[in-house]
Formats: structure tokens, C-alpha cells, sequence
């Protein structure tokens, strides 16, 4: 039902157009890379009188900067360089994760500028420790992008749970319930380094914007529909519609590892029983090939290297959490009718041994037929689909949607 | 990622907003019912006198129409009440299933004002043939259409099936496979009764179109967010989300009868095995009951009769299937997150017995924990919510949409 027509919105007034107008010229120059502001015109369609007012406000507010180069290959007048500031506005991206905490800094043009990954249990402590931990980790993080010119203009998380209106309503492998993670962040970072005026700190599922990232870094090609797995303690899970996250009416779309592959399976932590989660997760494919399921990420690694060196055992223990991933895949598909699906975290390294049987499945029973063998639409993510690089291209998201509401956060 | 700014597309110019205002003011006095200028200028949050020479463009055009009538109850000098018009354009939906064709021709207002179904079985005959049959059907409603001086703009198929760009890729219960619907239905109407110029004739899956006659239609109060079961012969699923339909990358999304309940389960028409269908279709459900599986719509009376009677074995197979259904939509609901599951067709009339074992299976394995016991957010389908009723609003809804694209089409 989605139309032009209806999608403007009540009414439309001069200046809601000209802070869209900014926008997409904001954002055309950062899709190029390097643009002129004839090149801008043509591509956005607007007048070059108009995109030169548009520009000259970009400039004076430092969203782009200007070079002295000059691009005389076209035609006409030759035009200065455009390129988005790389100081300026950034996104702080966390990932607080069973395991590990992982800081990332984009700049608007969504370059990883800086990076601080630790490796730590989150499972012993309480919520808001683990929270203080990660917002000292992310404290430590503002000296840099500060030496890099950088000017933070916000906090986004990456929580492995499900996340809605600033609150992890469960994540069942942390044991939390309904933590304000948004609020115990703020506190945690306030004491940690004092900004004025603070961050504002939004929070997110992980796999959703691992999803993004993917979506935005990840080479997708023309692929605009997918569903994403991360394949880590827990199996996450996102939907990509169109180029857009799907949420869900609550949020808390997703969550194919507690899709059920067998009612009368093994207890799920979430409290039901035969998750996808106790087949294809990384406990279970640790266990399945004789390791210690608790052995986390040295664990995963050495699960590769067995299946790499031929061990049966572990090849058949990856072979069978791929069935069960290509059964549930398989009803997913016929659900939402993705072009691809993407696997990511462990999932990544094990592919030699988990796509074929997953692929067996998905062109068994994908009713459009549109996922034969070998089809290509079952893949592994690349490497830029993580977590903090999505969460802090989020942040930097809602800048170049609307760069007038931050001209005044824009320097370091 | 949705803003209102990026959805202004590349440029917003005078004609385009006035056509949008154009329909901005006609859904306005659509959903009222009965409105005064000044009444739709508060609601829209235009100008009184913006929205009179709208108003009169499309009083001109035939889209509204205005009675001597006045409001004198509100504040200000009293209006003439607007309407949108009776007469004028109106929607054709056609919906061929298995075993009936039932056509509606739905008014501006969305109203249904003809409605010829017929009881037939469209399994032996070729698609051509079966087609020509909802042609002649069709036909038939053009003369009662006239007579009420409505104006049919177009014609909206509701096919069993997976239906993209025109073609009903696969409909396992029909047995069609890539069948040109919209080329055949068009030049076997034009036999039937010509009309110049021909109607412009689409395709769409029938779950798709009943969901939307649900959420138009069906009194679903603040709901936005479902997922629509339709139980027939086939089981057929729809998802809508925040008003949408989501047709998925091909238009194939939705295909909830084909998720696997047990992998080793029996044949499915789709080529799978253990597809929902196999245990929650018409067939399974009247063979479960010890009734003939090939009884069509009588056949499933009788299982509700003797469900009513306190027959066991109706209610331990009815159960049974509900036990199926809650199990795959707890899949669902994990995944997609809707406010609602709806279920219509034939589970309308069984829900007494199957809505307690399904809303068991949502309580026990929604991770989210929003399906509680009784929770009502599995529910019956609204009488509104058929497929040909959706279809026919669909049509209207393109011309509510934008006008000025219809406005040589308005009058009988």
C-alpha cells in the first residue's frame, strides 16, 4: 500500500523541505564519496542554484568539506572537490555481548575510526556492572575519537537480547530481565568521563544492527531483503525488508533461535523446550563434536580447525546444526520471502561443513522454488557485519537524516 | 531507519503536492463519513481555503459529492456535509479458490454493493478454463454495477497460490504452476463482456488480500501489526505490519502452510514433507474427525456439528491441529512480533476447540513472554475479512491514493 503520495505526511511546508533537501545532499555526497556540486545536482535533481545554497550551509555547519581539487574531466566550469568532514559528528557503537565488550567510532562517512574490543564473561556479574564495564570501556574510547577530531554525538548499544524502549526485556544467555540498560549506561558513562551535555544513549538488539552493518558495509550487492543469524552463544537473529530493519509491533522481531524444531526437545534457557538454539548453537556444536560447550570463543575456534583437519565427529556434529538451521531456515523463507539469507558469527568459519546440509533443506522446502541447489542465497556474512560498526553507523544514521537538528554538536 | 524526510523522495514540486493534497482530503471525508470543509481543514492541518478548491476539484471530478444538508452544531457559519460518492468509481475482486468463486464490487467508501459467489470445483479443469469461468462470473456483476450507476476502474484477482508480476507461480492445491492469471483472466473478460478501455486487471495472493479486508475492515481496533491464517483446503498466511502487507523480496511471503512441523512427516502437495498443511489443512482436520477429507465446505459443518455434539474424536482432532497451528506460530511470532495472530477461514468456526491448545503452545514458547495464557492476542477473523472484499477495497484504495490519475473514470 506504501505510495508517494501518501507518505508525505500531512502537509509539507518550505522548511521541512529544505532540511530534507539538506539531508539529501548530505547524503549524496557521502554515497559518492567525492562529488561536485554539479555532480550533486544531477544526481538529486534539484536545480545547481539550489544545491549550492544547500552545500554552502553543509560547509558552514561542517558536515562537508571542501578541497582544493578540481574535477575537469566533465564538462562545464570545473567544480571543487565535496567530500563529508572526517572530524566532526561521530557514532559511539557498543556491543556488550556474552563474552566480550566491543567499542566502535564512525565518522559520517561510517569509517571505523576507532576500535577497543575486550574479551570478558558477562555472565557472573549483575546487570548494571556489566553496563559500568561497558561504559568505561566506551569511556576510553572518547580520548581517541577527541585526538581524532572526532565529536560523538551519541551512544548506541548492541544488546543480545530483546531489546524495547530502552529496556532488555530478557536475555536469557546473560540472565537479565527487564534491565533499563539505556539509563544504567548513561549513569555508568556520566561517572566514567563527563560530557556536556551528555550522550544520549539508545539501545538495540545485537544481531539487528550486525544485520545493518551488513546491509550498509557488507557488499551485499543488490540484495535488499535478507534474514540474518549470528551464530554465537545464543543464535540471533534480524530481518531486512527493503533495506529496513524489521522490528516487529514490540520490537522484538527476529528471534529465529527460539524458533522450535522439536516440541518435546531439550529445556531452552528462554523456557520452552527444542529452541533452534539447543541444536545450532555454539553449545551444541561444541558438544556434538566431544569439546567443552562452555569453552566459548577459543572453543568455536577449535571446532574449525578439527572440522578443517577432517574430523568426523566434529564435521558431523556441524553437519547436523546445519539441518536443523536449514529446517527452521526453510519455514522462514516461506514466511518472509527473503533474496538471501546471511550467516554470520561462528557460522561464518563453519560453512564449508553447515551449508550443504542447510542448503539440502532450504531447496527441499522453500514452496516459491526460488532456492534450488546451490542457489547462492545462503551465504555467510562478510566481516563488517558487526555489531558496533551497525550501532555506531546508527548513530551516525540520524545525522545525515537530518543534519539541522545537530549543526550545533558538530565540532570536537 | 524509516524517516518522514528520506521518504519525500528526490523532489517535493507544486503538482505533486497538490495532488497529494488532493487525496489527503478525500481519505479525510472517506473516513469520516460525513464532513464540512472546515472539518476536513482542521483534520488534514490545511488552510480552510486550501482545502475548499481541493474540494471543489473533486466535487467537479465526481470523487465527493455534497448534500443540502448543513452542520450547524459546530462553531462558525454552518457547511454543506461532504460525502465521498456513491456512484462513480468502484473495484471489482475476484477471488478463484479451490472450491468457489466469489466476487465483489466495492463503492469509494469501501463499501460492498454487489456480491455473486458460486459454489464449484476448480480442481479437474485447466487454468484457462478455470479463469474464463471467473471472467463469465465477473461479467455478470458489470451490468448490476451500472445499474447502480458505479463506475468499475479495475478488476483485482485473489488467487490459492504464489503470485508475482502476474503469474501464479505455484498453486499446489489447484495444481497450476507459472500460470499467466492476469493476461488470461484479461482476454477471457473482454470475450465476456467487453468494455472500453479494458479494465486493467491484478493478481495477488487471496491470504494477502484477506488480511487486508481484516485490517480495513475487521474492527481491529488499535492492531496494526498481524498475521493472518487463512484455513481452507490449503492453509494460507498473510503478514501485515504497521498497515502493511508484507509482500516479502518476490511477493511470495506468507507461506505459513508450508512450514515443517515434523521433517519426516507426510508428502505435501508442495513437493515438501510435513508441511503445517498435512496437519492443520481442511483434509488433515476431517480425516483426523473420521469424516471424508475430500468434503469441501459441507465437510467442514459437519466437523463443527459434531464438535458442538461433544463428539470426541472431532474434538481431539480439531485440538490436535491447534496444537500444530500454535507450534508453528510460535515460530511465527518469535520471528515477525505481531500484535495479533488472526485466524479465519474454516478456523473461524472451530476456534471453541482449537484456540485453547494453540494459545497453550504461544504461552509455553514465545520468548518474548507477551503470549500469556488468555493473553487475546490469538483471534477469530472478523466475517469482514474475505479475500474478494480486500481485493475490490484494493483497487479503490489506488484511486483514493491519487485522483487525478482516475479522474476520466468517474462516471458510469
Amino acid at each position: 500500500m506504501k505510495n508517494n503520495h501518501t507518505s508525505l505526511g500531512p502537509k509539507a511546508d518550505k522548511e521541512t523541505v529544505r532540511r530534507h533537501n539538506l539531508s539529501l545532499v548530505l547524503r549524496a555526497v557521502r554515497d559518492e564519496g567525492e562529488a561536485t556540486r554539479a555532480g550533486v545536482a544531477a544526481r538529486v535533481g534539484l536545480t545547481r542554484a539550489a544545491v549550492s545554497s544547500l552545500v554552502e550551509q553543509l560547509l558552514d555547519s561542517g558536515f562537508l568539506s571542501e578541497s582544493g581539487k578540481t574535477f575537469s574531466g566533465q564538462a562545464g566550469r570545473p567544480g571543487t572537490v565535496l567530500k563529508v568532514t572526517r572530524s566532526g559528528p561521530a557514532g559511539i557503537g557498543v556491543e556488550i555481548n556474552i563474552d566480550y565488550v566491543s567499542v566502535c567510532v564512525v565518522d559520517l562517512s561510517g569509517t571505523d575510526r576507532v576500535r577497543l574490543t575486550e574479551h570478558l564473561d558477562n555472565r557472573g556479574a549483575a546487570p548494571a556492572e556489566v553496563l559500568a564495564r561497558g561504559a568505561r570501556i566506551a569511556a576510553r574510547t572518547l580520548d581517541s575519537a577527541a585526538e581524532q577530531d572526532l565529536a560523538p554525538v551519541g551512544v548506541q548499544l548492541a544488546l543480545p537480547g530483546l531489546v524495547s524502549g530502552g529496556t532488555v526485556r530478557q536475555a536469557p544467555n546473560l540472565g537479565w530481565n527487564r534491565v533499563p540498560a539505556e539509563e544504567l549506561f548513561a549513569q555508568a558513562l556520566a561517572e566514567a568521563q563527563p560530557v556536556v551535555p551528555p550522550l544520549p544513549v539508545r539501545s538495540e538488539n545485537e544481531a539487528n544492527l550486525a544485520a545493518l552493518a551488513e546491509l550498509w558495509f557488507g557488499g551485499l550487492g543488490g540484495i535488499r531483503s535478507f534474514l540474518y543469524l549470528s551464530g554465537e552463544i545464543g543464535v540471533g537473529g534480524a530481518l531486512v525488508l527493503d533495506g529496513e530493519l524489521l522490528r516487529g509491533a514490540n520490537g522484538f522481531a527476529g528471534e529465529i533461535g527460539h524458533v522450535v524444531v522439536d516440541a518435546d526437545g531439550p529445556l531452552c534457557r528462554c523456557g520452552s523446550r527444542g529452541c533452534l538454539e539447543q541444536y545450532a548453537g555454539q553449545s551444541a556444536l561444541l558438544r556434538g563434536a566431544g569439546l567443552d560447550e562452555n569453552a566459548g570463543v577459543p572453543g568455536a575456534a577449535e571446532l574449525e580447525a578439527l572440522a578443517r583437519a577432517g574430523d568426523k565427529r566434529a564435521i558431523a556434529a556441524i553437519g547436523e546444526a546445519g539441518r536443523m538451521l536449514g529446517r527452521v531456515l526453510s519455514g522462514a523463507v516461506n514466511l518472509f520471502d527473503p533474496d538471501a539469507v546471511v550467516l554470520g558469527g561462528i557460522y561464518r568459519s563453519l560453512m564449508p561443513w553447515l551449508s550443504p546440509p542447510a542448503d539440502g533443506e532450504l531447496t527441499d522446502r522453500v514452496v516459491s522454488g526460488l532456492w534450488p541447489h546451490d542457489s547462492g542465497r545462503l551465504r555467510a556474512s562478510s566481516s563488517a557485519g558487526d555489531a558496533a560498526r551497525g550501532a555506531a553507523a546508527l548513530v551516525v544514521r540520524a545525522v545525515l537524516a537530518d543534519p539541522v537538528a545537530y549543526a550545533d554538536r558538530t565540532s570536537a
